[in-house]
């Protein structure tokens, strides 16, 4: 027998002709992981029946559990229920709590009437272990043969993700004894990819057969991820973790966190420790500084809001940036980010304050300034810092990253580095 | 032989263990589909060399296009060029227009002396075709044997992009001879899955077999997408543009757009034919509507900014919420978002204006106040509207389907159909 692991198969056209970003697997792979199992494969495959019967096929010679998501909705296209039932040889069946689930968000939630398609949702193969769907109307379902586990979930991201949490770990949990995988993140701003690699050489390379190390770079940022695997816990949980202190030394300078967190909650964090509050004044990030600041539960209690001064003219009316500065440096210069974050942190009477502008493209520049040129300015109520980043990506990303960059120098002066 | 298609190997344990979000194969299988050349399957496999060979070996069975991506960075953990080297049996030699185009990087835009390691860089296999990298410092490399093209791509996404529309898909178009595949893709809001698939039950079942119709839900609305394949462009063409047109027809009630465009780009295309702007007022969403109306390229026409009013003091002293609607129906109120949107689209002189308030999660209920209750408003010069919604997700979730409800309300004040 394999050691024990996992295949994750997604279901749907739309991931083949790449119409949907698949968000799913990453979220089983890392509940999965967290529990010591795994990930060997993620395959998708179209609304194709050979082409699932065979990912299937495929799966079970390698894997003890396979994943399956997508295929389940209402409609003609979903066929991955009556190919499973086929696969492992059932009949459909209705099944009653799930029906009475159903029946109740259309009758009570819904207030509309449910027709013949909804009640279908609540059929399921008599060959499987119904996993009951707390959070919308297609079940779950588990079919085990020949000792390997296969977990049907639908393809709707919070659905899938309640059944993951409340029904396939619980289940692997008490039917498997994985062997123990240990990861430790941490977070470096400032240095590139190389020179990191540079700087930690000696680490590397000393680093035990057993412990793995993996850069990830993203948005300006390199993440370090060390990874042991092993049958004792506790003993490979110590290894990783002496590692990892090691590592923590050696990229010191950089280090933004060493946990596995973006930055923004980094941030965040450093803000509700002091009890202090932040506000944006952002143009050419159009409200992304502010969505990064507020998308976590508990932001409330350290951002305030901002000003989106897309047009020249808010920068003016709402953050007192001069027709002056204007004609005579533009909006993109040192000047603006700095009379924007003073004004923003003024107003709105925050500790501290964020300003961004820009050029993210595709057109805009000048000979003067170029594509991706960007200011970024911090303020609390002593000093304001600016600074400026030629960016060279595209639209979506110089806007990704001169908003890390821009929560990063905030960061920097919350623990007066700058 | 096969019909062409293809298959697209991710490399990274980043991949495995959910660390990141593969958004590179949905570019490539976008790209590919538009050619003609059909997905088979997608894989994800670590960074393990067993692994990845074993996935090369299968996907040479099905596809005559195998998609390679990752991997190729400067560090220890990026193993694909060593491993593609000795799968076709090459020698690694230096290929001087990288070497020189690398140095270019390092000494003329980072200003950085170049170490080692970025000059192994252009080390390639002397087997390959390589496919010269205008946007980083790893080359793409093709390789051909047994007539499968094996492309290998950097991971980083933009690099990875723009190896692919300039190496990989102008040299599939030359060499294959792909037979004809054509999407069309409409967007619906306003009527649930399942309403929706009874309401073109007739049209599903009179589709010829070789049209074949998705269902994309997806934030509160839901994407309908037919797919035609044949040998004959003009006739597939002709023939899926003539079944979409009955589509359209009957769903006309709901339709929102019969591009494949997200809600923010069909909504900028309104106010940008008519030469109109709109402001932004945002509580709970905390500027992530301003940011999907200026994700996009032109969005200075018609986005002019906003206020981020996360606080409720914001509200009133930015948006004249008063204190007494504060105190007696609340912020998450009728009152509290039409007061915001009156005020934003005054104070910024727009001609539209959106405003938001709501419970995004986990915590804030009340007892009149459920989680996921929200309100909207939107304005114009003559009128303001308000709707309330009581949505179900998580926290992000629920943040991207008010923005969507948000701007999908504006676009109904837009054509006046409120």
């Amino acid at each position: 027998m394999n050691p024990i692991n996992a295949t994750i198969i997604t279901i749907g056209d739309e991931l083949l002709i790449g119409q949907v970003i698949d968000t799913n697997s990453a979220y089983i792979a890392q509940a999965l992981n967290k529990i010591g199992v795994p990930v060997l494969n993620r395959i998708a495959v179209g609304d194709n029946k050979d082409a699932i019967i065979s990912a299937l096929d495929a799966a079970a010679i390698k894997s003890n559990i396979v994943i399956i998501t997508g295929g389940l909705g209402p409609t003609a296209d979903d066929i991955t229920k009556p190919l499973l039932n086929a696969y492992f040889g059932g009949k459909i069946v209705v099944h009653q709590p799930s029906l009475d689930h159903i029946t109740y968000i259309f009758e009570t939630i819904h207030k509309r009437p449910m027709i013949d398609r909804n009640r279908k949702q609540a059929e399921v193969p008599d060959v499987c272990e119904v996993l009951f769907n707390e959070k919308g109307t297609a079940p779950g379902m588990l079919f085990k043969k020949d000792k390997v586990y296969y977990f049907s979930l639908p393809g709707v991201p919070h659905e899938m993700r309640w059944l993951t949490d409340n029904h396939v770990i619980p289940t692997i949990k008490k039917d498997f004894t994985p062997s123990f995988i240990c990861h430790r993140t941490l977070l470096t701003a400032g240095i590139g990819e190389s020179f990191l690699a540079e700087l930690i050489a000696n680490f590397e390379n000393d680093l035990p057969t057993h412990i793995k190390l993996a850069y990830l770079p993203n948005i300006g940022m390199v993440r370090l991820r060390l990874t042991g695997s092993g049958k004792d816990e506790k003993s490979i949980e110590n290894e990783v973790a002496a590692q990892f202190e090691q590592l923590k030394l050696a990229v010191n300078d950089y280090l933004v966190t060493d946990s596995d967190e973006p930055m923004e909650v980094v941030v965040g964090n450093l803000l509700k420790q002091r009890n202090q509050t932040v506000a944006t004044a952002e143009s050419c990030t159009g409200g992304f500084i502010g969505h990064l600041l507020s998308k976590n539960a508990g932001s409330s209690q350290f951002y305030t809001g901002g000003v989106i001064s897309y047009d020249n003219r808010i920068k003016t009316e709402f953050l007192d940036v001069s027709t002056e500065i204007l004609h005579t440096v533009g909006a993109v210069s040192k000047e603006a980010v700095e009379q924007m974050a003073l004004a923003v942190r003024e107003k709105m009477n925050t500790d501290y304050a964020i300003s961004v502008s820009g050029i993210m493209g595709p057109t805009g520049q000048t000979a003067e300034k170029p594509l991706g040129m960007v200011w970024v300015g911090v303020a609390n109520k002593e000093k304001v810092v600016s600074k400026v980043f030629y960016l060279r990506f595209d639209r979506l990303r110089n806007i990704e990253v001169t908003a890390n960059q821009a929560i990063n120098l905030l960061r920097l002066l919350i623990i007066n580095k700058i």
